[in-house]
């Protein structure tokens, strides 16, 4: 949890593995692509929903088997660097083809942080939301503060702020209670896997408020880069879902906040099912009501 | 916020006004009815959205002014001990009328606290689900967390922990992920105040649980006594919500969660319309999908 979000979990991994060879090239010349691979695996191992991990993990490998061995380590370095700057490209491009799609000036909420902070930089979800402002087509941006980690109280309300976009926080369950108001045109996400036919795996939270959002007739958006998308799962049901310590719902700051005794169900990502998605955005282009098929289309391009 | 759950701060009301009238006969024989008359008002402008504090301050006035003025402490104290009385005595009618609505075992959600630390003892969503858990038809508790007060975390799991009825927390905005394993046969909630069409105020939060339980097809459930039921108003729209200071978001125990000089949107309650729910229990009766009609019937019981 240092690094947080599915994009800057697959890049920081990729420079990772850079420095692992560095390191092992450097001390044990004669098995260190061995030791890279063994790093390989150790990260592999360290998160398993985000399926950007397992993507900048094969382009390195990829590299690291294919390359002459004398310049593995420049090879590797220039690997990490692509993968870095086509997230940046891919975040802006995304930027720009998802406010496209916000019709007119609303307010929008969004969950957790899909912002520069989760990604190379300018963000999936703030990247469209940037993109909307500079455009003046959202006049607030509702930031769900998203238990149990604080990711909108702490980064995105901070990105917000640095870049002046009004920006509120609002308690996650107040979702729908604000969505009834009125105000809010569109839900922006972010996603860590989406399957082939569409469903979206995300912080939890966000099928809940995929559900209000069609409750109350707001638009559902997901922006994620097209290194996102696992076309080898047919449906959302496949994607792992990663459970975390009972404990970040018990205690704060080493403050038990609980009943002392009591446990906790704290699963980080839920499944949002393609029905309840309106647009999914990646930098290959827009998949308006995903299945499997406009899907399949969109990543061939 | 010292006394907080709706029954709970009528009956601390009524004890209040028995204070104030001692101690005002006692240093000022002449006006003290008047300035006991000054902390009715006082006490009438604590918290808007629970009607039962207003019900109960109308009890205690009748008897303040009606009564021989030589024992009206006494009358007070009377009428005092007969809401709290009363209210426990409501708390296990509803238990038993509400418990016999879940006609299969199943696990239950419930959302912030409505149970003995919220009334005069027992509870009303919590005095539901200790009857019901006595008849064996309550697998498992779930319990929202509650943000951002903590009174799932701080007050529910404790008060089921202390009864051995099993109970698991879970962030709030994890109850829809929650519902679509089809674990939970009922959401089980109390109210702050209910209008005369059925609509409910209540912990914001219990709209996008009502919502989310509607979208999986599981039963919704209100419990509160009579007193909390204002048929003056004629439906939610009406109900005052009371906003509090956006630092309940931004900070937990004087730490700023949130970015510096960012703002959040803190209603403190939310309404949830009749129609999504599926029976309000009170001592009177049940109402099954709540209506002008249904609920007069009731009422007039």
């Amino acid at each position: 949890m240092v690094v947080r979000g599915a994009p800057a979990i697959g890049i920081t991994a990729a420079y990772g593995i850079v420095l692992s060879a560095i390191e092992h090239s450097r001390h044990s010349p004669q098995d260190w692509i061995e030791l890279v691979s063994k790093d390989l695996d150790i990260l592999s191992n360290s998160r398993p929903t985000a399926v950007n991990l397992f993507w900048a993990i094969e382009r390195m490998k990829k590299v690291l088997h294919a390359s002459d061995q004398g310049n593995v380590v420049t090879s590797l370095l220039q690997e990490a660097n692509a993968i870095h700057q086509e997230d940046i490209a891919a975040n802006q491009k995304m930027g720009e083809l998802g406010a496209a799609l916000i019709d007119q000036p609303c307010a929008v909420l969004t969950h957790c942080n899909a912002g520069a902070l989760a990604t190379g930089g300018y963000g999936t979800a703030l990247g469209v939301i940037r993109s909307a402002w500079a455009k003046k087509m959202i006049d607030m941006v509702y930031a769900d503060e998203t238990r149990p980690w604080f990711q909108g109280s702490r980064l995105t309300a901070w990105e917000l702020e640095q870049d002046h976009i009004p920006v509120t926080l609002i308690a996650d369950s107040a979702a729908a209670y604000l969505m009834k108001t009125g105000k809010v045109g569109w839900v922006i996400v972010g996603s860590d896997r989406i399957a082939a036919n569409g469903d979206v795996a995300n912080k939890i939270g966000t099928y809940s408020a995929a559900v209000s959002a069609r409750y109350h007739g707001v638009k559902f958006m997901v922006v994620a880069p097209s290194s996102t998308v696992d076309m080898s799962l047919a449906s959302g049901n496949d994607i792992p879902i990663e459970y975390r310590d009972s404990g970040e719902i018990l205690t704060y700051r080493d403050h038990r906040i609980a009943a002392e005794g009591v446990d906790a169900w704290n699963p980080v990502f839920d499944v949002t099912p393609a029905e309840l998605v309106d647009a999914i955005v990646t930098e290959k282009g827009v998949v308006l009501s995903p299945d499997l098929e406009k899907m399949q289309a969109m990543m061939k391009r």
